[in-house]
């Protein structure tokens, strides 16, 4: 698996969780992930890193390992839910295409596992993590490293955007994803 | 499965075969599908129809039916090639998201089974099956109809447009879909 590790901790007592949780970051060359465990009103950082894939490869190829990838992560933490980031195409409508072809997979991936799927708009990861909708990504970045009690702020920033996507959901009501 | 039927006919020999090819015409709602075998320059039909979501179920498990529905398809009359045509976001680009997870899902479907895939433009499927980049799209679908022998004008167009890019997948050079 082509995973970035930064920062990865072995999740150490099953029985201890409340409900884990991951969330993603979706692309096509980097696909952000970030798994937290909630317990009440608290929050613990389990692992985050990014799945890479190379540009060389072709379209498809990519989504295969993204797929493979992801479903080893799943596999290892077995989330009771995957958080991901709405997509919208103001400004790159072609790199939105490749990123649309990866959420899809993502979709995919976690409902062929029975894991319930939940889509949150930038602007609701914000104002959850950092209490303010139209927040700085620095001000959510910091956020999200206070509640996770991280050493270090968390890198890439595919990954950091994953962790507040999970903690997105940890912290609002949940919305089902739509049909867009 | 959630499958339009018509003018299904069922492959009577397999040895016969020289290649099949699945044509994709990708969706959230309707996706196309059309089947060919090509033997030397002569293509035989076997079948088309269109895969049906309902719209009030979530995207994640439209993803999942149509993968399923696909993987059934392609287990019926495994393809050697999945040709499908390639995305552009000119006019309805809320549309188009939904259109490309559902093509994410279709390049992995056949990618997962070893299948390789095939993008097509409109203009390459309109060159190769009516001799004419901007030809209409009654005249594509009178040349599918005269190029497979059929009885009637295939229908819905979703089934249409797919055996016809099944048809461009025969009939023209292979590109192999690139990165976007």
């Amino acid at each position: 698996m082509t995973v970035d590790n930064a920062g990865a901790r072995i999740r150490r007592s099953v029985g201890w969780a409340n409900m884990i949780i991951c969330g993603i970051d979706p692309g096509i060359a980097i696909v952000g992930f970030g798994f937290i465990e909630k317990q009440g009103v608290k929050q613990r950082h389990l692992r985050h890193g990014v799945i890479r894939t190379p540009s060389g490869l072709a379209l498809e190829a990519r989504l295969l390992q993204i797929h493979n990838d992801l479903n080893e992560l799943l596999d290892m933490y077995n989330p009771q839910a995957l958080a991901v980031e709405e997509l919208f195409f103001n400004t790159n409508v072609t790199t939105g295409i490749g990123v649309a072809h990866a959420r899809g997979v993502i979709l995919l991936t976690a409902t062929e596992r029975g894991i319930p799927v939940f889509s949150y708009s930038p602007q609701q990861v914000k104002l959850a993590v950092a209490g303010y909708g139209k927040a700085e990504k620095q001000q959510v970045m910091k956020m999200t490293r206070m509640l996770l009690n991280l050493p270090h702020m968390p890198r890439p920033d595919d990954a950091a955007d994953a962790l507040a996507i999970a903690l997105c959901h940890a912290q609002t009501n949940q919305k089902v994803i739509g049909n867009n």
